[in-house]
Protein backbone atom coordinates (compact mmCIF):
# COMPACT_ATOMS: atom_id res chain seq x y z
CA UNK A 1 0.00 0.00 0.00
CA UNK A 2 1.49 3.07 -0.90
CA UNK A 3 1.76 5.73 1.06
CA UNK A 4 1.93 9.77 0.19
CA UNK A 5 5.44 11.11 1.70
CA UNK A 6 4.93 13.98 3.51
CA UNK A 7 8.67 16.16 4.54
CA UNK A 8 8.73 17.75 7.59
CA UNK A 9 12.87 17.67 8.54
CA UNK A 10 13.61 19.49 11.53
CA UNK A 11 17.34 20.27 9.87
CA UNK A 12 17.98 22.73 7.20
CA UNK A 13 19.51 20.78 5.27
CA UNK A 14 17.74 17.58 3.73
CA UNK A 15 21.27 16.31 2.24
CA UNK A 16 23.50 13.92 4.15
CA UNK A 17 26.14 15.49 6.86
CA UNK A 18 29.37 14.58 5.73
CA UNK A 19 31.31 16.62 8.49
CA UNK A 20 29.64 15.46 11.71
CA UNK A 21 30.95 11.91 12.92
CA UNK A 22 28.07 9.64 13.94
CA UNK A 23 29.18 10.05 17.84
CA UNK A 24 28.67 14.02 17.57
CA UNK A 25 25.68 13.77 15.33
CA UNK A 26 22.31 15.89 15.96
CA UNK A 27 19.02 14.18 15.58
CA UNK A 28 17.06 14.60 12.36
CA UNK A 29 13.11 14.30 12.56
CA UNK A 30 11.14 13.60 9.50
CA UNK A 31 7.13 13.01 9.22
CA UNK A 32 5.80 10.60 6.82
CA UNK A 33 2.65 10.05 5.44
CA UNK A 34 1.52 7.36 8.12
CA UNK A 35 1.84 10.34 10.58
CA UNK A 36 4.48 9.42 12.33
CA UNK A 37 7.60 11.60 13.35
CA UNK A 38 10.56 9.96 12.55
CA UNK A 39 14.04 10.33 14.26
CA UNK A 40 17.04 9.33 12.32
CA UNK A 41 20.63 10.44 11.57
CA UNK A 42 22.27 10.40 8.21
CA UNK A 43 25.15 10.91 7.44
CA UNK A 44 28.09 10.81 4.96
CA UNK A 45 27.27 10.98 0.80
CA UNK A 46 26.79 8.49 -1.85
CA UNK A 47 23.93 7.64 -4.35
CA UNK A 48 22.23 4.49 -3.51
CA UNK A 49 22.18 5.40 0.67
CA UNK A 50 22.78 2.11 2.95
CA UNK A 51 20.07 2.21 6.00
CA UNK A 52 20.06 0.42 8.91
CA UNK A 53 17.35 -1.59 10.87
CA UNK A 54 18.04 -1.85 14.49
CA UNK A 55 18.06 -4.55 17.11
CA UNK A 56 15.60 -5.64 20.12
CA UNK A 57 15.53 -2.79 21.96
CA UNK A 58 18.02 -0.60 20.28
CA UNK A 59 17.66 3.27 19.30
CA UNK A 60 19.81 5.41 17.71
CA UNK A 61 22.81 5.32 19.82
CA UNK A 62 22.96 1.72 20.02
CA UNK A 63 24.89 1.81 16.94
CA UNK A 64 28.66 1.58 17.51
CA UNK A 65 29.95 5.20 15.89
CA UNK A 66 32.93 3.55 14.99
CA UNK A 67 30.87 0.83 12.68
CA UNK A 68 28.92 3.93 11.44
CA UNK A 69 31.51 6.03 10.99
CA UNK A 70 33.61 3.18 8.82
CA UNK A 71 30.52 2.58 6.69
CA UNK A 72 29.66 6.29 6.23
CA UNK A 73 33.59 6.75 5.23
CA UNK A 74 32.46 5.13 1.59
CA UNK A 75 28.76 5.89 1.49
CA UNK A 76 25.62 7.99 2.68
CA UNK A 77 24.10 5.76 5.68
CA UNK A 78 21.24 6.39 7.60
CA UNK A 79 20.14 5.38 10.63
CA UNK A 80 16.83 5.90 11.86
CA UNK A 81 14.31 4.71 14.73
CA UNK A 82 10.93 2.69 13.43
CA UNK A 83 7.41 3.69 14.97
CA UNK A 84 7.51 3.64 18.46
CA UNK A 85 11.37 3.39 19.39
CA UNK A 86 13.30 5.63 20.92
CA UNK A 87 12.60 9.28 19.59
CA UNK A 88 9.94 8.43 16.94
CA UNK A 89 6.37 9.28 17.67
CA UNK A 90 3.54 6.10 17.66
CA UNK A 91 3.61 2.28 19.13
CA UNK A 92 5.78 -0.45 18.88
CA UNK A 93 3.96 -2.83 16.30
CA UNK A 94 4.23 -6.58 17.32
CA UNK A 95 4.79 -8.22 13.92
CA UNK A 96 8.24 -7.56 11.93
CA UNK A 97 5.34 -7.14 8.74
CA UNK A 98 4.09 -3.72 10.37
CA UNK A 99 7.81 -2.87 11.11
CA UNK A 100 8.37 -3.13 7.18
CA UNK A 101 5.49 -1.00 6.28
CA UNK A 102 6.74 1.35 8.76
CA UNK A 103 10.32 1.58 7.45
CA UNK A 104 8.81 1.62 3.74
CA UNK A 105 7.42 4.51 4.81
CA UNK A 106 9.96 6.12 6.29
CA UNK A 107 11.73 5.55 3.53
CA UNK A 108 9.24 7.24 1.04
CA UNK A 109 9.44 10.50 3.57
CA UNK A 110 13.12 10.58 3.05
CA UNK A 111 12.40 10.80 -1.03
CA UNK A 112 14.70 7.38 -1.12
CA UNK A 113 13.93 5.86 -4.06
CA UNK A 114 16.67 2.54 -3.96
CA UNK A 115 18.33 2.03 -1.17
CA UNK A 116 20.95 -0.64 0.18
CA UNK A 117 19.75 -2.48 3.38
CA UNK A 118 21.69 -3.81 6.72
CA UNK A 119 19.12 -5.31 9.15
CA UNK A 120 20.74 -6.46 12.82
CA UNK A 121 18.81 -8.94 14.42
CA UNK A 122 15.74 -8.41 14.56
CA UNK A 123 16.47 -5.07 12.06
CA UNK A 124 17.08 -8.28 10.08
CA UNK A 125 14.03 -9.84 10.51
CA UNK A 126 12.58 -6.31 9.22
CA UNK A 127 14.63 -6.44 5.83
CA UNK A 128 13.53 -9.69 4.64
CA UNK A 129 9.65 -7.98 5.75
CA UNK A 130 10.95 -5.31 2.93
CA UNK A 131 12.83 -7.40 0.58
CA UNK A 132 9.37 -9.19 0.15
CA UNK A 133 7.28 -6.70 0.01
CA UNK A 134 8.91 -3.71 -1.67
CA UNK A 135 12.11 -6.01 -3.36
CA UNK A 136 11.67 -2.48 -6.17
CA UNK A 137 12.94 -0.06 -3.33
CA UNK A 138 16.69 -2.84 -2.74
CA UNK A 139 19.44 -3.19 -4.36
CA UNK A 140 21.71 -5.43 -1.82
CA UNK A 141 20.73 -6.83 1.62
CA UNK A 142 23.04 -7.52 4.63
CA UNK A 143 21.42 -9.66 6.73
CA UNK A 144 23.80 -9.37 10.42
CA UNK A 145 22.76 -11.87 12.86
CA UNK A 146 20.02 -13.76 10.97
CA UNK A 147 17.26 -16.16 10.58
CA UNK A 148 14.20 -17.15 8.66
CA UNK A 149 11.06 -17.20 9.77
CA UNK A 150 9.69 -20.37 10.78
CA UNK A 151 12.79 -22.14 11.02
CA UNK A 152 12.72 -24.90 14.54
CA UNK A 153 14.28 -23.73 17.72
CA UNK A 154 13.64 -20.06 17.31
CA UNK A 155 10.51 -19.34 19.41
CA UNK A 156 11.94 -17.28 21.73
CA UNK A 157 15.26 -16.34 23.02
CA UNK A 158 17.33 -19.22 25.31
CA UNK A 159 15.92 -18.21 29.03
CA UNK A 160 19.95 -16.77 30.21
CA UNK A 161 19.39 -14.78 26.72
CA UNK A 162 16.30 -13.47 27.35
CA UNK A 163 17.19 -13.09 30.88
CA UNK A 164 20.40 -10.85 29.99
CA UNK A 165 18.83 -8.19 27.58
CA UNK A 166 15.11 -8.74 28.58
CA UNK A 167 14.89 -7.07 31.72
CA UNK A 168 12.90 -3.82 32.99
CA UNK A 169 16.87 -1.96 32.70
CA UNK A 170 18.97 -2.96 30.40
CA UNK A 171 22.08 -2.84 31.30
CA UNK A 172 25.69 -3.01 30.22
CA UNK A 173 26.86 -6.46 32.03
CA UNK A 174 23.89 -7.97 30.22
CA UNK A 175 24.90 -6.77 26.97
CA UNK A 176 28.00 -7.53 26.91
CA UNK A 177 27.51 -10.95 28.05
CA UNK A 178 24.86 -11.17 25.45
CA UNK A 179 27.15 -9.60 22.55
CA UNK A 180 30.50 -10.53 22.97
CA UNK A 181 31.80 -14.28 23.11
CA UNK A 182 33.21 -15.51 26.50
CA UNK A 183 36.57 -15.25 25.45
CA UNK A 184 39.13 -12.71 26.91
CA UNK A 185 39.49 -11.13 23.40
CA UNK A 186 35.99 -10.70 22.70
CA UNK A 187 34.84 -9.16 26.52
CA UNK A 188 37.69 -6.85 26.05
CA UNK A 189 36.17 -5.69 22.61
CA UNK A 190 32.65 -5.60 24.57
CA UNK A 191 33.71 -3.62 27.03
CA UNK A 192 35.21 -0.86 24.28
CA UNK A 193 32.32 -0.83 22.54
CA UNK A 194 30.21 -0.68 25.50
CA UNK A 195 32.16 2.42 26.45
CA UNK A 196 31.38 3.94 23.01
CA UNK A 197 27.49 3.10 22.81
CA UNK A 198 27.18 3.70 26.80
CA UNK A 199 29.41 6.74 26.96
CA UNK A 200 27.69 9.02 24.84
CA UNK A 201 26.84 12.19 26.69
CA UNK A 202 25.52 14.79 24.01
CA UNK A 203 22.56 14.70 21.43
CA UNK A 204 20.95 11.60 23.03
CA UNK A 205 18.21 9.58 21.94
CA UNK A 206 14.89 9.11 23.48
CA UNK A 207 15.18 5.44 25.33
CA UNK A 208 12.78 2.94 24.83
CA UNK A 209 10.28 1.65 26.27
CA UNK A 210 9.23 -1.29 28.27
CA UNK A 211 6.07 -1.09 25.46
CA UNK A 212 8.54 -1.32 22.90
CA UNK A 213 10.71 -4.58 24.51
CA UNK A 214 6.69 -6.44 24.92
CA UNK A 215 5.71 -5.40 20.89
CA UNK A 216 9.39 -6.64 19.75
CA UNK A 217 9.33 -10.06 21.89
CA UNK A 218 5.83 -10.44 20.97
CA UNK A 219 7.24 -10.46 17.51
CA UNK A 220 10.24 -12.20 17.95
CA UNK A 221 8.02 -15.53 19.72
CA UNK A 222 5.36 -15.35 16.52
CA UNK A 223 8.35 -15.00 14.10
CA UNK A 224 9.86 -18.13 15.63
CA UNK A 225 6.60 -20.54 16.20
CA UNK A 226 8.28 -23.67 14.05
CA UNK A 227 6.75 -23.58 10.61
CA UNK A 228 9.20 -25.37 7.85
CA UNK A 229 7.22 -24.80 5.31
CA UNK A 230 7.99 -20.56 5.99
CA UNK A 231 11.38 -21.18 5.14
CA UNK A 232 10.69 -21.35 1.28
CA UNK A 233 9.60 -17.78 1.68
CA UNK A 234 13.36 -16.45 1.22
CA UNK A 235 13.77 -18.44 -1.58
CA UNK A 236 11.48 -15.10 -3.39
CA UNK A 237 14.12 -12.71 -2.75
CA UNK A 238 16.69 -12.70 -5.92
CA UNK A 239 18.59 -10.04 -4.55
CA UNK A 240 22.25 -10.68 -4.18
CA UNK A 241 22.46 -10.89 0.18
CA UNK A 242 24.80 -11.06 2.60
CA UNK A 243 25.08 -13.27 5.24
CA UNK A 244 26.81 -12.82 8.49
CA UNK A 245 27.51 -13.98 12.20
CA UNK A 246 29.50 -14.04 14.62
CA UNK A 247 30.74 -18.18 15.44
CA UNK A 248 29.43 -18.12 19.17
CA UNK A 249 26.19 -15.77 18.93
CA UNK A 250 23.93 -17.42 21.64
CA UNK A 251 21.31 -15.18 20.66
CA UNK A 252 20.38 -16.73 16.99
CA UNK A 253 22.89 -19.42 16.28
CA UNK A 254 25.05 -19.47 13.16
CA UNK A 255 22.98 -22.77 11.96
CA UNK A 256 20.20 -19.57 11.09
CA UNK A 257 22.70 -18.04 8.60
CA UNK A 258 23.90 -20.84 7.24
CA UNK A 259 20.16 -21.87 6.63
CA UNK A 260 19.58 -18.57 5.34
CA UNK A 261 22.37 -18.62 2.64
CA UNK A 262 21.25 -21.98 1.81
CA UNK A 263 17.58 -20.84 1.10
CA UNK A 264 18.66 -17.57 -0.67
CA UNK A 265 19.32 -17.83 -4.30
CA UNK A 266 21.78 -15.33 -4.16
CA UNK A 267 23.79 -15.12 -0.78
CA UNK A 268 27.55 -15.10 0.53
CA UNK A 269 28.15 -16.23 3.68
CA UNK A 270 30.66 -15.29 6.07
CA UNK A 271 31.22 -16.53 10.20
CA UNK A 272 33.22 -13.83 12.62
CA UNK A 273 35.63 -15.71 14.38
CA UNK A 274 35.54 -15.18 18.11
CA UNK A 275 33.05 -13.71 18.42
CA UNK A 276 28.68 -13.46 19.34
CA UNK A 277 25.64 -11.49 18.48
CA UNK A 278 28.04 -7.91 18.35
CA UNK A 279 30.55 -9.32 16.06
CA UNK A 280 29.72 -6.37 13.72
CA UNK A 281 30.49 -4.20 16.16
CA UNK A 282 33.86 -6.26 17.69
CA UNK A 283 34.94 -6.62 13.93
CA UNK A 284 33.69 -2.94 12.81
CA UNK A 285 36.77 -2.51 10.47
CA UNK A 286 36.43 -6.04 8.70
CA UNK A 287 33.16 -6.08 8.65
CA UNK A 288 32.64 -2.47 7.47
CA UNK A 289 35.21 -3.56 4.66
CA UNK A 290 33.64 -6.65 3.87
CA UNK A 291 30.35 -4.41 3.42
CA UNK A 292 31.90 -2.03 1.46
CA UNK A 293 33.53 -5.04 -1.06
CA UNK A 294 30.11 -6.54 -1.02
CA UNK A 295 28.11 -3.18 -2.41
CA UNK A 296 31.31 -2.38 -4.46
CA UNK A 297 30.34 -5.70 -6.57
CA UNK A 298 26.83 -4.13 -7.39
CA UNK A 299 26.05 -4.09 -11.06
CA UNK B 1 14.23 -55.07 7.50
CA UNK B 2 17.52 -56.60 8.92
CA UNK B 3 18.77 -59.15 6.94
CA UNK B 4 20.91 -62.67 7.89
CA UNK B 5 24.59 -61.75 7.41
CA UNK B 6 26.50 -64.62 5.78
CA UNK B 7 30.05 -63.93 6.01
CA UNK B 8 32.51 -64.93 3.34
CA UNK B 9 35.69 -63.43 3.13
CA UNK B 10 37.81 -64.74 0.73
CA UNK B 11 41.18 -63.71 2.45
CA UNK B 12 42.19 -65.96 5.59
CA UNK B 13 41.99 -62.82 7.87
CA UNK B 14 38.89 -60.90 8.45
CA UNK B 15 40.82 -58.09 11.00
CA UNK B 16 42.00 -55.33 8.98
CA UNK B 17 45.23 -54.83 7.38
CA UNK B 18 47.08 -52.37 9.07
CA UNK B 19 50.12 -52.76 6.65
CA UNK B 20 49.70 -51.89 3.24
CA UNK B 21 48.97 -48.69 1.69
CA UNK B 22 45.61 -48.08 0.01
CA UNK B 23 47.47 -48.01 -3.76
CA UNK B 24 49.22 -51.51 -2.86
CA UNK B 25 45.80 -53.10 -1.03
CA UNK B 26 44.53 -56.19 -2.76
CA UNK B 27 40.76 -56.09 -3.36
CA UNK B 28 38.70 -58.28 -0.77
CA UNK B 29 35.22 -59.99 -1.20
CA UNK B 30 32.55 -60.65 1.29
CA UNK B 31 29.25 -62.18 0.24
CA UNK B 32 25.64 -60.39 2.06
CA UNK B 33 22.57 -61.75 3.26
CA UNK B 34 21.06 -59.82 0.09
CA UNK B 35 23.09 -62.68 -2.28
CA UNK B 36 25.89 -59.55 -3.17
CA UNK B 37 29.13 -60.48 -3.49
CA UNK B 38 31.26 -57.15 -2.37
CA UNK B 39 34.48 -55.69 -3.53
CA UNK B 40 36.09 -54.04 -0.88
CA UNK B 41 39.53 -52.74 1.04
CA UNK B 42 39.68 -52.85 4.81
CA UNK B 43 42.95 -50.71 6.04
CA UNK B 44 44.03 -49.50 9.89
CA UNK B 45 42.93 -50.11 13.45
CA UNK B 46 40.65 -49.14 15.15
CA UNK B 47 37.29 -49.72 17.33
CA UNK B 48 35.09 -47.77 14.97
CA UNK B 49 35.66 -48.23 11.73
CA UNK B 50 34.88 -45.04 9.38
CA UNK B 51 33.19 -46.45 6.32
CA UNK B 52 33.11 -44.72 2.91
CA UNK B 53 30.44 -44.42 0.61
CA UNK B 54 31.61 -43.20 -3.40
CA UNK B 55 31.16 -40.38 -5.55
CA UNK B 56 29.45 -41.19 -9.36
CA UNK B 57 30.54 -43.64 -11.17
CA UNK B 58 33.79 -44.57 -8.81
CA UNK B 59 35.46 -47.57 -7.65
CA UNK B 60 37.39 -48.33 -5.13
CA UNK B 61 40.25 -46.99 -7.13
CA UNK B 62 38.67 -43.70 -7.25
CA UNK B 63 39.97 -43.03 -3.62
CA UNK B 64 42.76 -41.42 -3.72
CA UNK B 65 45.40 -43.10 -1.85
CA UNK B 66 46.74 -39.96 -0.41
CA UNK B 67 43.46 -39.46 1.29
CA UNK B 68 42.73 -43.08 2.54
CA UNK B 69 46.02 -43.83 3.96
CA UNK B 70 46.03 -40.18 5.53
CA UNK B 71 42.64 -41.47 7.20
CA UNK B 72 44.08 -45.15 7.91
CA UNK B 73 46.81 -43.82 10.00
CA UNK B 74 44.88 -42.77 13.26
CA UNK B 75 41.46 -45.47 12.55
CA UNK B 76 40.08 -48.47 10.72
CA UNK B 77 39.25 -47.76 7.22
CA UNK B 78 36.48 -49.59 4.82
CA UNK B 79 35.79 -49.07 1.26
CA UNK B 80 33.69 -50.86 -1.00
CA UNK B 81 31.68 -51.41 -4.11
CA UNK B 82 27.74 -51.30 -3.49
CA UNK B 83 25.46 -53.43 -5.01
CA UNK B 84 26.25 -53.46 -9.21
CA UNK B 85 29.67 -51.23 -9.03
CA UNK B 86 32.80 -52.21 -10.20
CA UNK B 87 33.64 -55.24 -8.77
CA UNK B 88 30.53 -56.23 -6.70
CA UNK B 89 28.05 -58.58 -8.27
CA UNK B 90 24.49 -57.46 -9.30
CA UNK B 91 22.64 -54.25 -10.85
CA UNK B 92 22.70 -50.68 -9.38
CA UNK B 93 19.87 -49.67 -8.00
CA UNK B 94 18.25 -46.20 -9.33
CA UNK B 95 17.42 -44.85 -5.77
CA UNK B 96 19.38 -43.67 -2.85
CA UNK B 97 17.02 -45.80 -0.48
CA UNK B 98 17.88 -48.84 -2.13
CA UNK B 99 21.76 -48.08 -1.89
CA UNK B 100 21.31 -47.30 1.60
CA UNK B 101 20.03 -50.93 2.30
CA UNK B 102 22.23 -52.54 -0.17
CA UNK B 103 25.27 -50.42 2.23
CA UNK B 104 23.66 -52.37 5.53
CA UNK B 105 23.56 -55.60 4.19
CA UNK B 106 27.67 -54.72 3.44
CA UNK B 107 28.51 -53.69 6.78
CA UNK B 108 26.39 -56.40 8.44
CA UNK B 109 28.40 -59.14 5.92
CA UNK B 110 31.25 -57.18 7.47
CA UNK B 111 30.00 -57.71 11.02
CA UNK B 112 30.29 -54.38 11.75
CA UNK B 113 28.28 -52.89 14.89
CA UNK B 114 28.19 -48.98 14.78
CA UNK B 115 30.81 -47.35 12.33
CA UNK B 116 31.37 -43.80 11.09
CA UNK B 117 30.33 -43.08 7.67
CA UNK B 118 31.80 -40.76 5.23
CA UNK B 119 29.80 -40.06 1.80
CA UNK B 120 31.04 -38.06 -0.99
CA UNK B 121 28.75 -36.70 -3.19
CA UNK B 122 26.36 -39.37 -4.33
CA UNK B 123 27.51 -41.55 -1.41
CA UNK B 124 26.90 -38.79 0.75
CA UNK B 125 22.84 -38.90 -0.27
CA UNK B 126 23.46 -42.76 0.54
CA UNK B 127 24.90 -41.80 3.92
CA UNK B 128 21.74 -39.57 4.68
CA UNK B 129 19.06 -42.14 3.71
CA UNK B 130 21.14 -44.63 5.90
CA UNK B 131 21.37 -42.44 9.47
CA UNK B 132 17.60 -41.77 8.75
CA UNK B 133 16.79 -45.72 7.95
CA UNK B 134 19.49 -46.88 10.48
CA UNK B 135 20.49 -44.84 12.86
CA UNK B 136 21.70 -46.79 15.42
CA UNK B 137 24.92 -48.14 13.25
CA UNK B 138 26.32 -44.84 12.83
CA UNK B 139 28.22 -42.81 15.15
CA UNK B 140 29.38 -39.59 13.62
CA UNK B 141 28.77 -38.48 10.11
CA UNK B 142 30.88 -36.34 7.46
CA UNK B 143 28.92 -35.26 4.31
CA UNK B 144 31.33 -33.93 1.85
CA UNK B 145 30.32 -31.84 -1.29
CA UNK B 146 26.61 -33.34 -0.33
CA UNK B 147 23.18 -31.35 -0.30
CA UNK B 148 20.07 -32.64 1.20
CA UNK B 149 16.96 -34.04 -0.83
CA UNK B 150 14.63 -31.84 -2.50
CA UNK B 151 16.81 -28.98 -2.61
CA UNK B 152 15.93 -26.64 -4.95
CA UNK B 153 18.24 -26.85 -8.32
CA UNK B 154 19.67 -30.20 -7.62
CA UNK B 155 17.38 -31.75 -10.32
CA UNK B 156 20.30 -33.03 -12.41
CA UNK B 157 23.49 -31.22 -12.84
CA UNK B 158 24.60 -28.24 -15.09
CA UNK B 159 25.12 -29.32 -18.38
CA UNK B 160 28.60 -29.19 -18.54
CA UNK B 161 29.11 -30.72 -15.24
CA UNK B 162 26.93 -33.96 -16.65
CA UNK B 163 28.80 -33.14 -20.06
CA UNK B 164 32.11 -33.86 -18.70
CA UNK B 165 31.59 -36.69 -16.48
CA UNK B 166 28.25 -38.45 -17.79
CA UNK B 167 30.13 -39.32 -21.21
CA UNK B 168 30.12 -43.29 -22.20
CA UNK B 169 34.10 -43.27 -21.31
CA UNK B 170 35.00 -41.21 -18.44
CA UNK B 171 38.26 -39.39 -18.96
CA UNK B 172 40.76 -37.80 -17.13
CA UNK B 173 39.97 -34.10 -18.10
CA UNK B 174 36.73 -34.31 -17.65
CA UNK B 175 37.13 -34.97 -13.80
CA UNK B 176 39.56 -32.85 -13.77
CA UNK B 177 37.16 -29.82 -15.19
CA UNK B 178 34.97 -30.74 -12.53
CA UNK B 179 36.65 -31.92 -9.55
CA UNK B 180 39.16 -29.19 -9.31
CA UNK B 181 39.13 -25.21 -9.54
CA UNK B 182 39.70 -23.19 -12.39
CA UNK B 183 43.00 -21.69 -10.95
CA UNK B 184 46.59 -22.81 -11.56
CA UNK B 185 46.95 -23.97 -8.27
CA UNK B 186 43.70 -26.29 -8.00
CA UNK B 187 44.42 -27.54 -11.48
CA UNK B 188 48.19 -28.38 -10.42
CA UNK B 189 46.92 -30.26 -7.36
CA UNK B 190 44.19 -31.97 -9.96
CA UNK B 191 47.03 -33.50 -12.32
CA UNK B 192 48.65 -35.32 -8.95
CA UNK B 193 45.59 -36.33 -7.90
CA UNK B 194 44.56 -38.17 -10.88
CA UNK B 195 47.94 -39.23 -11.36
CA UNK B 196 47.32 -41.61 -7.99
CA UNK B 197 43.96 -42.27 -8.86
CA UNK B 198 44.25 -43.20 -12.68
CA UNK B 199 48.10 -44.60 -12.63
CA UNK B 200 47.51 -47.50 -10.32
CA UNK B 201 48.63 -50.67 -12.47
CA UNK B 202 48.06 -53.64 -9.95
CA UNK B 203 44.93 -54.63 -7.92
CA UNK B 204 43.08 -52.53 -10.18
CA UNK B 205 39.08 -52.85 -9.76
CA UNK B 206 36.86 -53.33 -12.17
CA UNK B 207 35.24 -50.07 -14.05
CA UNK B 208 31.90 -49.34 -13.43
CA UNK B 209 29.36 -49.55 -16.62
CA UNK B 210 27.38 -47.68 -18.23
CA UNK B 211 24.10 -49.40 -16.20
CA UNK B 212 25.87 -48.12 -13.24
CA UNK B 213 26.20 -44.72 -14.69
CA UNK B 214 22.61 -44.30 -15.68
CA UNK B 215 21.15 -46.01 -12.98
CA UNK B 216 22.72 -43.37 -10.66
CA UNK B 217 22.08 -40.58 -12.96
CA UNK B 218 18.45 -41.57 -12.40
CA UNK B 219 18.70 -41.64 -8.48
CA UNK B 220 20.68 -38.13 -8.72
CA UNK B 221 17.37 -36.58 -11.00
CA UNK B 222 14.75 -38.01 -8.84
CA UNK B 223 16.63 -36.80 -5.79
CA UNK B 224 17.00 -33.47 -6.72
CA UNK B 225 12.97 -33.40 -7.54
CA UNK B 226 12.05 -29.84 -6.19
CA UNK B 227 10.00 -30.25 -2.73
CA UNK B 228 10.57 -27.85 0.20
CA UNK B 229 8.93 -30.06 2.67
CA UNK B 230 11.71 -32.81 1.43
CA UNK B 231 13.98 -30.71 3.25
CA UNK B 232 12.81 -31.45 6.44
CA UNK B 233 13.93 -34.58 6.51
CA UNK B 234 17.48 -34.41 7.58
CA UNK B 235 16.41 -32.86 10.97
CA UNK B 236 15.82 -36.20 12.10
CA UNK B 237 19.30 -36.85 11.81
CA UNK B 238 20.55 -36.27 15.28
CA UNK B 239 23.72 -37.54 14.87
CA UNK B 240 26.95 -35.21 14.98
CA UNK B 241 27.46 -34.18 11.30
CA UNK B 242 30.35 -32.86 9.40
CA UNK B 243 29.53 -30.90 6.62
CA UNK B 244 32.15 -29.98 3.95
CA UNK B 245 32.32 -28.62 0.20
CA UNK B 246 34.88 -27.04 -1.97
CA UNK B 247 33.92 -23.06 -2.21
CA UNK B 248 33.86 -23.55 -6.26
CA UNK B 249 32.33 -26.70 -6.69
CA UNK B 250 29.90 -26.68 -9.67
CA UNK B 251 28.72 -30.06 -9.42
CA UNK B 252 27.06 -29.45 -6.04
CA UNK B 253 27.18 -25.98 -4.75
CA UNK B 254 28.53 -24.72 -1.38
CA UNK B 255 24.72 -23.21 -0.73
CA UNK B 256 23.64 -26.58 -0.73
CA UNK B 257 26.21 -27.42 2.73
CA UNK B 258 24.63 -23.77 4.32
CA UNK B 259 21.34 -25.54 3.93
CA UNK B 260 22.18 -29.02 5.24
CA UNK B 261 24.33 -27.26 8.35
CA UNK B 262 21.04 -25.19 8.83
CA UNK B 263 18.80 -28.39 8.46
CA UNK B 264 20.65 -30.16 10.83
CA UNK B 265 20.11 -30.33 14.66
CA UNK B 266 24.51 -30.66 15.19
CA UNK B 267 26.08 -30.44 12.31
CA UNK B 268 30.08 -28.26 12.26
CA UNK B 269 30.91 -27.02 8.33
CA UNK B 270 33.54 -26.15 6.66
CA UNK B 271 33.93 -24.43 2.73
CA UNK B 272 37.67 -25.45 1.61
CA UNK B 273 39.64 -22.48 -0.16
CA UNK B 274 40.33 -22.87 -4.05
CA UNK B 275 39.09 -26.45 -4.65
CA UNK B 276 35.56 -27.65 -6.33
CA UNK B 277 34.07 -31.46 -6.10
CA UNK B 278 37.43 -32.98 -5.50
CA UNK B 279 37.88 -31.16 -2.51
CA UNK B 280 38.68 -33.64 -0.05
CA UNK B 281 41.31 -35.11 -2.35
CA UNK B 282 43.13 -31.40 -3.27
CA UNK B 283 43.12 -31.18 0.51
CA UNK B 284 43.56 -34.55 1.68
CA UNK B 285 46.19 -33.53 4.52
CA UNK B 286 43.64 -30.55 5.91
CA UNK B 287 40.39 -33.18 5.23
CA UNK B 288 42.17 -36.55 6.86
CA UNK B 289 43.46 -33.93 9.93
CA UNK B 290 39.85 -32.20 10.16
CA UNK B 291 38.08 -35.49 10.32
CA UNK B 292 40.34 -36.85 12.86
CA UNK B 293 39.62 -34.06 15.11
CA UNK B 294 35.33 -33.87 14.40
CA UNK B 295 35.95 -38.04 15.19
CA UNK B 296 37.94 -37.46 18.26
CA UNK B 297 35.04 -35.01 19.45
CA UNK B 298 33.26 -38.39 19.96
CA UNK B 299 31.68 -39.12 23.19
Amino acid sequence: MPQTAIMATTGEQPAADAQAGYADASIRRVTAGNGIEYAYHDLGAGEVPLVLLQHFRGNLDNWDPALIDGLAAGRRVVTFDNRGVGGTTGMTPDTFEAMAHDAIAFAEAMGLKKVDLLGFSIGSFVAQEIALIRPDLLRRVVLASSAPQGADGMHGWAPDVIGAVGQPEPNPQGYIDVFFAPTSTSREAGQQVAGRIFGKKANQDAPTTWQTRQAQYDAVCRWGIPNHSLLQRVSAIDLPVFVANGDSDSMILPRYSYLLAGLLPDARLKIYPDSAHGFLFQHHSRFAADIGDFLAAAG
